[in-house]
């Protein structure tokens, strides 16, 4: 359980946010005509937003740090002030960004309040350290980015500088060390570095380009969990990425989720959306067809791609994109199969992360609110029934988790698992959500056994393996590009050491491609060294070099990735030893 | 070669269109205040569109039909008159169709003829047979259906009627058992029948919807054409369904294909549209690196999804959809790879159509025009010496194929094959196309083994199995929906006699699951004869039918699909003989 980690949390985001106060201080002494506008602490630091007269660089990061190091001696506490609207907007008068937020509170009724510290004062809401001139010592200036006030692309584009605080040397050293590992780890540099993927504007943001190498890798991600749900008693299918709006009307996408869908396009026969999900076209083939008691559960598996409409500035990588591939099933079910079901899932995804190796995770059940009804779906039973079930399941299992009140979704409870990223980075990564809404929305049913017509069907919605965007940006980074053998795209690699050797490598390769091994012969005319250096910075796992003495040879003499010594093998043996470790997913 | 049924068409054209006019004739006697409008000989047969002022059904064609056979008694000629425009506007007055046609030919330059056959004229360019009385005879009223006058949707729905006509009785039945089989054979019929697909209103028209059997058959093809490019060294890639408009307005698709677009979705970066072709994306990639004149050639291989933007009345079942998954591949080759890639293409082919059994086939290279320049590309030298190369390929495979002029596509000559279907119909399943625009268009370069960039590349499109939705029409008319063992989506049901039988069928069933073979238990509480009528109607291919004798029997009693006798064979022999058929594509 991480409850523990929640109360640390709040202390070191008041650091952080004192922090974030220092920082404004500093850039206003140094630049007295800055604008500064609001400075919080967030997941991993803090930033503060400025409209600076003159534009800055991350050159000058260190000076502001150094000035932030000298006003920090003086600080010795943060005094509150409450100020009436008059006299906040007089100190104001010529910050539109801080006058705009005093009208926004004061109409709100809130009260205001500034904070003194040193020379400096800022209108603030509060949550700071008591003795800053004794807590504030290990911070850092990290970066800076373009951010528009208040997150509204129609307003002036301010300059955010990030920062990080702890509350002691270490914390800060590791963190720091964590982000220089995050930077070698970083997936858009890995991904260009191996050829997995890249963008392109002709094509346009948030649209991953897949390149042959990130193609493979996909592919066998999705041919694994495609494997697992065979097992598991899902039935593929296979769906149009289009849809009329009445099918979205019809769910409830229309209109409240409209922002996040792509624009509509008009046909002769209607108006069309991008599918920004794929439960409703799975619920169509529910419904396609009248189901029996005996006929549930039904699992209905469909990697399918679905489209966002993110703002093109907030698009990162594989990590924010616009089109999604989502490992994504439905499970329709009575209640009394939910318990079983929800097991299954689980168990599904035990395997699949110990496949990749994953171990940094745990789960979190978010229930609903009874004080805040309005919020879900009106089955009180159906709430609290399936509460108890999600929360037996993961108990029997003696899983870690945690319980957030007034966290689900609208229409029913949710276990979702949290990973701890190599660099400290928390993401969910999975999800297994109950659904009571959509038998009611869709009017699904089946027939019980006593040949009733019966409403109750709920729906766990579920997907292991997050989208392949973000899963791929996730292992790229867990990997650091070095590939277990099943997934690297070349497996082996062969290398000619002159002309002679080409037509020999060639056999070789064939041979090796006879048994689905993926091998690629470098005949380049080039140095041996560099050849075997390129396969190296390429991390394929096994390379053999082919000269005459290795022609000759009973034996192949294959480098190993990662070790010194070479691996003397016949080639029948070594063909075998590949193919295992593909099977076992090593 | 299909040279000589050219002919025959001419005269079989000349025949079908006397027919409406015929039909016209009897539809004006029995109903004069019908507005007629045209009536042209098409593939099989002939159509003429009305405007009734009364609803017809497909009850009233029995009683037009006897109205024909009664009026071509009369019919000893077509007689051809020249009409000046106000003649033909006083006799068409009330005709608001006709009168069109009279200004639009008029204001061509057209000399307006009339054809006076019997009691009846028409107006009409000609092309009759010369004795209707003595040839016409062998004809027969098909189907009615809505048709917009000239294909306009803005435009009056009127109603078309079908019908065929032949020279002899037995031309004239044979065609109609072909259209019983065809009946039988309907890919909408069986693909509802056996569960394969359907289309949703609130999906909307031309998207397919693919249930778990049909999802089945759709992986098993798109595994096979992967297997086979893989072979033939073709690399997979994936890319996003959007591109933005800067995308299609280089490749050239923007402006002019615009309307089989679907619209443009505006953005806050651009404006974005679905693709209707994988090309440019694939162009893309290829741009993506430098490529080396040791890289070509590259074969960038996607079962990509384009749509397409076509009027929602005109959709058809599988036939014409909006969405469609191309077993697409582009070839990036040099001028001297051409000819031994197109022969791998064809090669490639060949293997594949065998597997289905596919052997009503012939190829049709189209080549540009030089006396229509204006319609093609201006590389003179590429043309001829592409076209050679094609014909070349053609020739030493001795492949049966005919040439035509002035129907390759703007950018290259190419290469169809033409199917004709179980029930008859002609169409292009595959297709090789070469490209010599593409360099140009999007700058597509080499570096040759002079070090010197090269621009020379030449592209080829290829599609051996058209697209999913195309194919999977085609193979359920092919195999009247008696799918081969390896695409059957159930291979072998297990049928218990009683509850007690339960258990063993399932510990069965899960040992043909873990060899991978497809099974079915079926322990509905129904007869046992029952049961197997059901699973003979879903043409499953294996069925095994347990009681208490095969609960104890060292063998199994194994139902073959389309024997009578009973096959005894061991499970291991028989899991063996399923897993077999499945590897030889059986």
């Amino acid at each position: 359980m991480s409850i523990s980690k929640k109360s640390d949390q709040t202390e070191l985001d008041a650091l952080r946010h004192s922090a974030a106060h220092l920082l404004a201080a500093a850039v206003l002494e140094l630049w007295p005509d800055t604008k500064n506008t609001i400075g919080p602490a967030i997941a991993n630091g803090f930033y503060y937003d400025f409209e600076f007269q003159h534009p800055i660089s991350e050159n000058d990061l260190p000076l502001i740090e150094n000035k932030m190091r000298e006003l920090i001696a003086t600080w010795d506490e943060f005094k509150r002030e409450e100020v009436d609207l008059k006299k906040a907007k007089e100190i104001y008068h010529d910050n539109q960004y801080k006058l705009e937020l005093i009208e926004q509170f004061s109409s709100e009724g809130k009260t205001l309040t500034l904070f003194h510290s040193g020379k400096f004062t800022d209108l603030c809401r509060g949550g700071h350290i008591s003795k800053p001139n004794k807590e504030l010592k290990y911070f850092k200036l990290l970066s800076l980015a373009g951010a528009y006030w208040r997150g509204n692309e129609k307003n002036t584009m301010l300059t955010r500088i990030y920062g990080t605080a702890f509350f002691s040397q270490k914390e800060l050293d590791e963190y720091l060390n964590k982000l220089e590992e995050a930077k070698k780890r970083d997936h858009r540099k890995i991904g260009q570095d191996q050829e997995l993927f890249f963008f392109d504007p002709l094509v346009g943001k948030g649209l991953p380009i897949w390149l042959p190498k990130g193609t493979i890798i996909k592919n066998e991600i999705e041919k694994l969990a495609i494997k697992f749900e065979n097992e598991y008693g899902y039935q593929r299918i296979s769906t149009p990425h289009l849809a009329k709006e009445e099918l979205y009307l019809t769910s409830g996408h229309l209109p409240y989720y409209q922002d996040s869908m792509y624009p509509a396009m008009v046909m002769d026969d209607g108006t069309y959306y991008l599918k920004a999900m794929n439960c409703p076209h799975h619920h169509i083939i529910f419904k396609s067809k009248p189901r029996s008691y005996r006929d549930l559960p039904i699992r209905l598996a469909e990697y399918g791609t679905v489209y966002r409409n993110e703002l093109s500035g907030t698009l990162a990588g594989l990590l924010r994109v616009r089109s999604l591939q989502m490992n994504d099933a439905h499970i329709y079910c009575r209640k009394d199969q939910i318990k079983d079901e929800v097991k299954k899932v689980i168990t599904l995804n035990l395997e699949l992360f110990k496949i990749f190796g994953l171990k940094n995770f745990w789960f979190r059940l978010s229930k609903w609110d009874p004080n805040h009804k309005e919020k879900y779906v009106d089955e009180p039973t159906n709430w609290e029934d399936c509460q108890n079930i999600l929360r037996e399941v993961l108990a029997e299992n003696k899983l870690d988790f945690i319980e957030v009140d007034d966290e689900a979704a609208f229409y029913g409870p949710k276990i979702d698992v949290q990973f701890e990223s190599v660099i400290g980075r928390e993401e969910t990564m999975s999800t297994i959500q109950l659904d009571f809404v959509a038998k009611t929305k869709f009017n699904l049913s089946y027939t019980d056994n006593q040949g009733k017509e019966n409403n109750e069907i709920f729906v766990i919605h579920r997907a292991p393996l997050s989208t392949h965007e973000r899963f791929m940006a996730f292992l790229i980074e867990h990997y650091a590009g070095t590939w277990p053998v099943w997934l690297s795209p070349i497996q082996v690699a062969i290398i000619s050491v002159g002309k002679e050797h080409h037509n020999f490598c060639q056999q070789l390769a064939e041979e090796f491609k006879k048994t689905n091994i993926r091998v690629e012969v470098d005949d380049a005319n080039e140095t041996v060294g560099n050849k075997i250096r390129k396969a190296s910075h390429n991390k394929i796992p096994y390379i053999l070099v082919i000269g005459d003495k290795e022609m000759k040879s009973e034996e192949l003499a294959v480098r190993v990735r990662g070790q010194e010594k070479l691996l003397k093998i016949r080639k029948k043996e070594f063909i075998d030893h590949v193919l295992k470790e593909v099977n076992d997913h090593q």
